[in-house]
C-alpha cells in the first residue's frame, strides 16, 4: 500500500528540513529540555530557512502555499528525530495560531504581524484555557470591556504553549459575557501590553523543552485594532480552527508511533536477552506486530484524513475521531515499546523515554479524548 | 472523508444483491440457523441472478470482471442484512475457491467445472486444516500417492465450510511427504469419489446456518485429471490466494461492524431506562463514539488495502494485519453493543446475538491472528 | 497461599455432590443443551440428595445450616464438570429465591411449600424485570390490585431463568403505582394460577439446557396469603438480597473461570503446533501466566467476600465490585482459553466453546455491569 | 471487609512514621525530586525514630521483630503523603537488602554493619543488572577472583537504587564463570573501596528523588571477609529473597493506587466541568467505580500474601503474580486518575503526575513483569 499522498516537492521540503533538525535542533535538545524552553534563535533560525508560515501570502515573505502537507512533513521529521519538545512550539505556531491569523487578520493587521510571524521575530500562542473551566468555551470568563479604543482585559488564561516565548497571543475573551459562547471574541495581544503578565514556566512531567505558562490580565489595554475578527464570532472560528488544531495533533501522534517503533525494531534486533535477540522473543514479536499493524491502519486513516482536510471535506467529528484513536495509540505505542526497553526505557537519554511523556499529554490537550467522544457522540444522534 | 472505492456498477449490483437477499435469504435465516445449514438452492438462485464467479470468464456465463470490489459489496449487504451464516458459504466460493480454479485449472477442468460454479450446481469449499495439526501447512498428512491414472488419497481434513454442501473440494494433500511444504499439492476432489467420505454437521457456537463438516479419505481415488497446478506447487498458490482470503476476512468483519454499530444506534435512541434513552447516557454515548472512530478507521484501512489488492500491490503481511484487526475490532463491536442492548443481546432472534457468537470464529479460520502476528513479526525483520 | 475458606464438611459436601453430577448430570448434558431446557426431574433427585434448601429448616427436610460455603462448592463442582446450564437452575433455586422465602415466608407458607422446595417437586423462579424496564425497579409496571382474597395482577416480566420448570414463581408487583420503588411488593404465583402463563422457551446464544421465558399475567388472580412480607416493603426485599445473588454469580464466575483455565493448561500440554506442543510457545505462556495470575487473585477476592458474606458484612457496593470484576474477567479468560484451542473453541462438543457463549450473560443479568457501576459509583460519593 | 491484617502495635507504628513524614519529609520532597536525590541526612533521621531496620536484632539497635508488615505500614503511609520517590531509598534498605545482611551476616559481619544500618549511617543498595543482560542471573559478567585476602572484581553493575548515597552495596559476582548461575556470589563492596567507582546519577522520567546510577569495578579489592553467606550460592539467596522485593513492589502499587484514588476523588468532586461537578459525569463515575473495584480486589489480594509470606508459604510465582498484576493495575489507575485532572494531571505539582511517572517503573524493576510471566508460566507446567 503506497503512499500516495506527498508529491516531489514535500520531499525536498522534508530533506531540507530534516537538515535543518539535524544541524539546529538535535544537538541542542537535551539541553532545551532541561531548560524547560527553546531559545526564541530556534524560531528566527527556522524563519531564515523557510520553516514559518508557508501558508501566509508571498508579498510578506511567506510560502503561499496553503498546503497541509507541509505540516505534515514537519511532524514526520520532528518526531523521526526524537525531539518532539523543541518542535511543539513550531507546530504550534504554523498549525494552529497562523491560521487564525491568516483568516482574520485585517490587511492592516497582516502588515503589522505577517513578516514577523514569518520572520520567527513574533512568536505566538493562543490561550483559550481557564484555571478551573477546562475545555468548556461557554464558561470562559476573561472579559474584554471596550473603553474609547482599547478593551480592557481582566481574567486569566492557563496552560499555554509557548507561554513564555510568545509575543502575540490569540486570546479568547468574553465580550458579552451574558451571551455566552456567542459573546466570545479573539483578541491578540501584545507582549508589552500593560496589565498584561505571565507566570513561571509550568513544571511538567514531560514536553520540557516546551514553555507552558499562565497568563494574567489586570485591566491589561487592547487596542482595538487588535480585535481579530469581529465581535462575538469566536465561536465559530474556533470550531473552524480546532478541526485543524486535532488532525495536527493526530498526524504527530502517529509519526511519534511509527518512530518509537523504529526505534524499537532497531534496540530489539540488537540487544539480547538470555542469549539471543530480544527482538527473537515470541512476546516481542507478538506486540511489535501489533503495534506495526495498528500504526500502519492509523497512518492509513490520517493520510486519508488529511487529503479530505486539503479538499475542504474533513468534518469536525472526523477531526474529534483522528484526535481521539491516534493518541490513545500514541500512548499505548508509547508504553509498550518502553517497556520492551527494560529499564533503559526510563533513561530520558533514551528517546523513547521521552516519547513517552511526551505522548502522554497529547490525549488532554487540543480537547480532552472525553470531549473528543462527546463531539463524536453528537454526530451520532445521541 | 467520502468513500471513493465504488463506482456507480458496483451500487447498481449492491441494489439487485440486496433484493436477492430480501427475497431469497433474510426470510429462511432464522429456519436455516436451526437447520445448521442452507439448502443447495441458495447457491443455484445465486447463480441464476448472477451472484456467483463474477471473476469467470464470459464464455461459461461467468461475469468476466474481476473485481474484488464487487465481492466486498455482497459483504456489506450480507452483513446489513443479518444474514452472515447464511452468506459465508457464498463467499467462501466467490473469494476464495474460484480464485484458485480460475488460476489454476486447465481449459479442460475449466469445460468441465466453470459452468456448475456458476450456476451454483458445483458447490465448493477448501480443505487444509488437519485434525491435530491446525494452521500449519508443513505438517500436513493427507497423503496422495499416484496409481496409474488416478490419485489414491488417504487421511482426513477439518472445519471445512460448506463441507456437507460441497460438491468440489479442493484438498490440500502431500505428493512426497519427505519435501515437507515443498511437497503440497491441490486435488479437486468430486462428491462421488469413492473412498471419500464426510462426517457430520458439526455443532458450533454460531455461524449455525453454515455448514462446516470434517472430511475423510480412504483409499480415495482422484483421477489424475484433477490435480489443480503443478505437484508439489500447492504452497506457492496458497500462499498467493491466502492474502486474498484473508482481505475477504478483513472486509467481511468491516462490515459486520458497521452494520452492528447502526443496529446499535438504533436500538439505544429507541430504548429507554430509567426515564430517557439508553443513547442519552454518557457511557452509551462513549462507548459507540469509540466504536464509530475505529469502524471508520478499519473502513478507511480496508477500503484502502482493496484498492491495493486491485493494483496487485496488497502484500501478504497488510492482508494480515487487515485480518489481525479487522477481526479483532469487530469482536471487540459485538462485544459493547451486546452489552448495550442488555439481556435481549442475549437472545438469537436479535440481530447482534447472532452477530456477536458469528464473529468469534473470524479470529480464528484464515489462519489464526496468532499466525497473523508471525507473519507479520517476521515481515519486521524478527 | 492455602485457601482457609473450606471446612472438611465442605469437602465431604463436595464430594458427594460430585457424584451427584458424574451420575446425574454430566451424562446428560449435551442432551438437556439441545432440549434448551432441564427436565424436571432433576430437582427431585437433586432434591432426594439433599442438594436443595439446605439453608432451611430441618423440620421441612431442609439441612437447617445457613451456609453460602454449600453453594460455593455447588458452584465449583457445576464449572468443574462442564455443565453450567444444567446447574444454573439449581443455583438460583437455592441461592436466590430461597432466600427470599426463607426471610419472608409465613409459618403458613413455609408449611405449605418449604417441603416442596426442598424435595425438588417445586421448582422457583423470580421475576423482576419486565419487557422494557430493564434493571429499573422504579418502572416496574406489572400491577397487583387487591380484591377481596386476592390479588388482580396484569403486566409481563420476561428473562426469567426457571420460566418454563417454575411451579412458583416471586413476582415483584406494584400495588402502589403512585408510591414508584416504595409501592413494590412481592407476590409468589403458583403454577396453575388463572391468567398466569408463559411464553415460550427463549432462544439464546448459550446457557442452552437453563429455561429462560416470558411470563404473562392477564388478570391473573393471586391470593392474598400469597403475599411475600408486607406490602410496600419489596424493595428494601430485594436491596437485601441482591448482595447474595450478585455473590452467587461472582462465585460461578471466578469457578468457571478456573475450569476453563485448568481445561486449556490440559489442552495446550497436550496439542502440538509446527512440531511442539502449543503450551511451550511464549504467548501461551504468557496468556496462562497472565490469567492463572487473574484467577487467583479473583479467587482470593470471592473467598474473603464469601467470608464477610458469613459474617454479614458484605456491604452492596463490595457485592457488586465482586458481580463486576469477576465476570468481566470470566468472559476474558473464556476469549483467551477459547482462542488457544483454535478451531476447536468454536465447537460446541469442547467445554470452552460452551463455557464462551455461557459466560456472556454474565455481565447482563444480576443487574448489568453498568448498573454495577452506578451502585459503587454512588457509594464513592459520586 | 474488614481489614484483619494490622494490630494495634502497627496502626501505632503508622501514627508515628506518618508524623516523620510530616516532618521530615513532606515539606522537602518537591526540592528532593528537582535535586535528583534525598540526603543523606533523611536516613538518619529515620533511623533515629526507629524507621531502620526494624527486623535487626535489638542488641544492635534493631526492632529485633521480623514483621512485613511494618514495611506494609511505611508503603501505604509514603503514599499516601504523595512522597513515593523520597520513600524509595528507605524501602530499599529495609525491605530488601537488609534481608540479604540478616540472613547472611556472620556475627563479625553483623557487628560492623548493624549498628550503621539501623542508625542509617549506613545506606545499603544491591547491585544485580549489568548493562546489556537485564534479568539474566546466568549472564552476570563482573567477575571476582580471590587475591590473597581479597577478591578483585572487574564488571559494572547499572539501574542501582540509591546508587549515589549507598556505602555499603550487596554486588552479585561471579566467582565460577564455567559454572553460570550456579557460580555466582554475593559480595559487600563498601564506598571507599578502591577500584569502585560509581557514575553520574541518572536521569529518569520519575522517581526523581531517588538516585539511580552505574556502578564500576575495576580491578577492585574487595577483602574476603565482606563475602555474604557461601561462594557460588548466591542464586539461592537471590531467589529466596526475590519473593520478598517483589511483594514489597506490589504493596506500593496497591497503596500509590489507592492514595492515587483518593486524591482523584477529592478532585472530581470539587472541580466542576460545563456548571457540574467532574465526579457527577456518568464516565468518571463509571471509571472511578471500576478503579475502586480493582484497587479492592487488589488490597484484599496483597493483604493475603503478606499473611501467607509472614506464615512462610508465599511461594516465588505468587509473589511473581503479585507484582505483575498489582503493578500492571497501578499504571492503568495513574493514567486513568492522569486523565481525569485534565491538564493539571500533567503538571508535576499535582501528585497525580508525579505518581504516574513513577509508577512506570513498577513493572520494570524486581524483574521484569515478562519475568514475572515467566516465572508464573513455568509453574503452570507450561
Amino acid at each position: 500500500m503506497r503512499r500516495t499522498l506527498f508529491e516531489p516537492e514535500h520531499e525536498q521540503f522534508r530533506d531540507s528540513f530534516r537538515r535543518f533538525l539535524d544541524k539546529e535542533v538535535v544537538p541542542h535538545h537535551l539541553d532545551w529540555e532541561r531548560a524547560g524552553i527553546v531559545p526564541r534563535e530556534l524560531f528566527t533560525a527556522a524563519g531564515a530557512h523557510g520553516f514559518l508560515g508557508i501558508s501566509l501570502p508571498e508579498e510578506f515573505g511567506g510560502g503561499g502555499v496553503d498546503d497541509f502537507r507541509f505540516n505534515y512533513v514537519m511532524h514526520e521529521e520532528v518526531q523521526a528525530a526524537g525531539v518532539n519538545a523543541s518542535g511543539l512550539g513550531l507546530h504550534l505556531h504554523n498549525d494552529t495560531t497562523l491560521a487564525y491569523l491568516q483568516q482574520l487578520a485585517t490587511p492592516e493587521q497582516a502588515r503589522r504581524w505577517f513578516p514577523g510571524l514569518i520572520s520567527g521575530d513574533i512568536i505566538t500562542a493562543i490561550a483559550m484555557t481557564e484555571p478551573g473551566t477546562g475545555s468548556d468555551l461557554a464558561a470562559v470568563r476573561t472579559a474584554a470591556v471596550r473603553d474609547g479604543d482599547h478593551y480592557v482585559v481582566n481574567g486569566s488564561k492557563t496552560f499555554i504553549t509557548n507561554g513564555i516565548n510568545a509575543d502575540l497571543v490569540i486570546v479568547v475573551v468574553s465580550t458579552a459575557p451574558a451571551a455566552g459562547a456567542r459573546g466570545l471574541s479573539l483578541l491578540a495581544v501584545e507582549r508589552d501590553t500593560p496589565g498584561f503578565d505571565r507566570g513561571r514556566n509550568l513544571e511538567k512531567i514531560g514536553t520540557h523543552a516546551q514553555d507552558t505558562a499562565e497568563l494574567f490580565f489586570n485591566d491589561a489595554r487592547v487596542p482595538v485594532e487588535n480585535l481579530l475578527g469581529e465581535e462575538g464570532k469566536a465561536f465559530g472560528y474556533l470550531a473552524r480552527n480546532l478541526a485543524q488544531e486535532r488532525l495536527s495533533i493526530a498526524t504527530i501522534a502517529v509519526a511519534a508511533g511509527r518512530a518509537a517503533l523504529e526505534q524499537t525494531l532497531s534496540y530489539v534486533r540488537e540487544r539480547t536477552a538470555f542469549g539471543k535477540p530480544i527482538g527473537s522473543f515470541q512476546n516481542t514479536r507478538f506486540v511489535l506486530a501489533q503495534l506495526a499493524s495498528e500504526l500502519h491502519v492509523a497512518q492509513t486513516f490520517v493520510d486519508a484524513a488529511v487529503v479530505a482536510h486539503l479538499d475542504g471535506e474533513l468534518t469536525a467529528e472526523e477531526a474529534a475521531m483522528a484526535k481521539l484513536w491516534c493518541t490513545d495509540l500514541q500512548v499505548r505505542v508509547m508504553d509498550e515499546c518502553l517497556q520492551l526497553h527494560g529499564g533503559y526505557g526510563y533513561m530520558t537519554e533514551y528517546p523513547i523515554a521521552r516519547a513517552f511523556v511526551d505522548a502522554r499529554v497529547q490525549r488532554i490537550y487540543g480537547g480532552t479524548n472525553e470531549i473528543m467522544k462527546e463531539i463524536i457522540g453528537r454526530s451520532l444522534g445521541l
